[in-house]
């Protein structure tokens, strides 16, 4: 790359509507990785593009240049082939925890990266660093042998990925510019790819607890997604799931692996079952093996033997008791009916005020805090009944998180219907 | 001002289109100047700014905010009414060099906080230091006497006058974010209802050599400033004027000051007369003084002796020789004709390649360097009689300067008649 730009002449011809060239490109991505092109310059970019767009070529080279500033993973040594998810984020999303040892336990090797919680969304490794002793740093070496010899690995992204995406994103969080599709899609598809997995399944949730509050954003971000990994070589489908309700019945980092157990030992609430198989079908299927049915391998067992063995590897003891919140606070159901709604923002945001998430990238998270849940929508209930039990070690949390939950529940009379959306509400392939 | 706001809702409203709240614009504009929004940050708002703009209240209460961030001046003490005037920028534009002494011979000051050019328009300070001797800096108390007993006073803005201002314009010509009517208007706005003036005259310049490019935006530049200035309880006008060619004969610092004295001295190019006299006629009236015509004033030498004593207060000597450049080249015409156009854009850009103007805030200008013409539209030419001189110190900079000024003019067989337009385009009040 030898061709030199001027950064506000790129500004400049997206301000003015033009599609930049391949070389504008990956001249500003770079120039800015280095640190020749300024914040406040990348800003009003980003903001440009935000309000602007950018074409289907003008993504796909904003991401090659994000995935060309950092290190690229390599898996081909491996003996099986590789397939990878990413969810957008939701509440009580813990379904990573049971779907990589049910796709490494069904022959596909899954080599997640993954990240920490910010607001109301968890992070996966917040979760997992619930159970004692495990660790979420890996060197390139020790998550390739435990692929070839777990199958699975969770572990936190190195500072070699993508580090324009990293420094962008943080850049676009104070600047009002996330909200910007090509932004976030080249940003989730780049260390995606930059990772070097063989097969990506995309969970683009939708709804009040996710990113997307349309189905139609959701879809666009989707569409634009899958267009970037198949430009790249991967095999890449989406899907769009409902994210109006929490997952399942638990929000919070430790409550979320119990609940996670419970799943891989062949129980747990049918929504967090029917998406962890869902989404395991669409891993393998990607990934070439849609003769194998991972309802099996959950039901045998073999899926929890990974989970063990992937918890171990790492450090942690799957057998140890998780923690533990201090202190409870049960909400109960102020009369007779059917709930009928159950705002997976407002469960979240409460999750987080408990403890269990961060304002902050330096906050520290606790591991027992979370919102528990008796009902989900649909079912009946008895005025008085348990519907939540908020979980912390600092109770003087209780009252911003019961502001949260205000308005976040609803009760109608017996006999009634919650106009619910199914769990996956579209696939983009 | 004690509500506080958070940076990012402010852009994020902007972004989506909201009209911003007194409140937020107030906190934005302070937190900026207090460092405690970030470059980053406003430079991501100056975009959304310019890609969904701002209404008049938004306009006036951000102009009043950077007014707010600094000291306002008084002339109220003054035995005689203030008036001053405003350009926009242009090739050739010397007419604050004449016309301040003009008005202020016809009994109304000119309080005249000026800057220095950067680019292909020159800056007026840049001019009158070519004068030896002649001294940009004035204290507050300097020009409160200098009105008192000269009437005119052109000196450098202090750092005190809106100095969000200062910062914002940095900002804006790193990030792509110049061409914002709205800041535009507020910038020079906020400069001139700080600096105390009680009337201000516009002139907004239009053409291939001027900020806007066309008509149309020169209009709604204008039309903003001057509902900012009577927002502010300040009479206001505004010209629009042709700058499709270069005003006068000459661009470059000493050869301006030279012509100036001429139109001083009751010569000069007519269209620097004809505007120095319309300017003036305009500022007269806006200070309540349509009573004087400012063209006796120019013809009975009262103008000159105000530019003697402006000149001599700020340390200059007005009959020293001023400074000329070393070399000189000149181009010829190539053919019998008539000059159908030259341009204001190639004339200004050919004068700052000479040495006139600079690139960088930091870079010197040459006092000798410039172009002067030897014809200007409507003009018959003889083939290979000169057209222009260009001068400089360093003649290395000639073929530079020759490229700016390829298919700057044209000849055309004689009896052609160019589209001017007329000098003055229009009035906005």
């Amino acid at each position: 790359m030898t061709e030199v730009f001027d950064a506000v002449d790129v500004i400049r011809a997206k301000r003015d509507r033009q599609s930049l060239s391949a070389g504008q490109i990956h001249w500003v991505v770079d120039a800015y990785t280095r640190g020749v092109v300024a914040d406040e310059q990348m800003s009003a970019l980003a903001m440009a593009i935000l309000l602007n767009g950018m074409d289907r070529d003008e993504i796909s080279r904003w991401t090659a240049a994000m995935i060309a500033s950092g290190e690229r993973m390599d898996f081909s040594r491996l003996s099986r082939p590789t397939s990878d998810k990413h969810s957008t984020g939701g509440v009580g999303d813990k379904i990573t925890l049971p779907l990589a040892p049910l796709v490494a336990a069904c022959g596909v090797a899954v080599p997640q990266l993954s990240g920490r919680g910010l607001g109301h969304t968890g992070g996966t490794l917040d979760k997992l660093e619930s159970v004692p002793g495990w660790c979420a740093s890996l060197s390139n070496e020790e998550m390739m042998r435990q692929l070839e010899e777990v199958g699975a690995v969770i572990c936190a992204a190195g500072d070699g990925l993508a580090p324009a995406d990293k420094r962008l994103y943080a850049l676009r969080d104070v600047t009002g510019t996330v909200e910007a599709i090509p932004l976030i899609a080249s940003s989730i598809m780049s260390k995606k790819i930059a990772e070097g997995t063989g097969a990506l399944v995309l969970d683009v949730k939708v709804g009040s607890g996710a990113f997307m509050k349309d189905t139609e954003s959701a879809r666009e971000l989707a569409r634009t997604m899958v267009g970037l990994g198949q430009d790249a070589g991967l095999t890449t489908v989406a899907l769009l799931t409902n994210m109006q309700t929490p997952l399942g019945l638990t929000a919070g980092n430790a409550l979320e692996v119990r609940e996670s157990v419970e799943v891989l030992a062949g129980g747990g609430p049918p929504d967090v079952v029917e998406l962890t198989v869902t989404l395991a079908r669409e891993m393998l299927a990607a990934a070439g093996r849609d003769d194998v049915d991972p309802a099996d391998a959950l039901r045998d067992g073999r899926a929890m033997d990974v989970w063990r063995a992937m918890i171990r590897a790492q450090g942690g003891d799957p057998d140890a008791d998780l923690p533990v919140a201090k202190e409870t606070h049960q909400v109960l159901a102020p009369a007779d009916g059917v709930l009928v709604s159950l705002d997976a923002l407002g469960v979240g945001v409460a999750a987080w005020r408990l403890g269990a998430g961060r304002a902050r990238k330096e906050d520290r998270v606790q591991a027992g805090a979370g919102v528990e849940m008796h009902a989900k929508p649909g079912a009946e209930v008895r005025g008085g009944q348990p519907l939540l039990t908020l979980h912390t070690d600092t109770p003087d949390r209780f009252p911003r998180a019961l502001e949260a939950l205000e308005g976040a529940f609803q009760i109608a009379p017996e006999g009634a219907r919650p106009g619910l959306l199914p769990l996956v509400i579209d696939r983009i392939a």
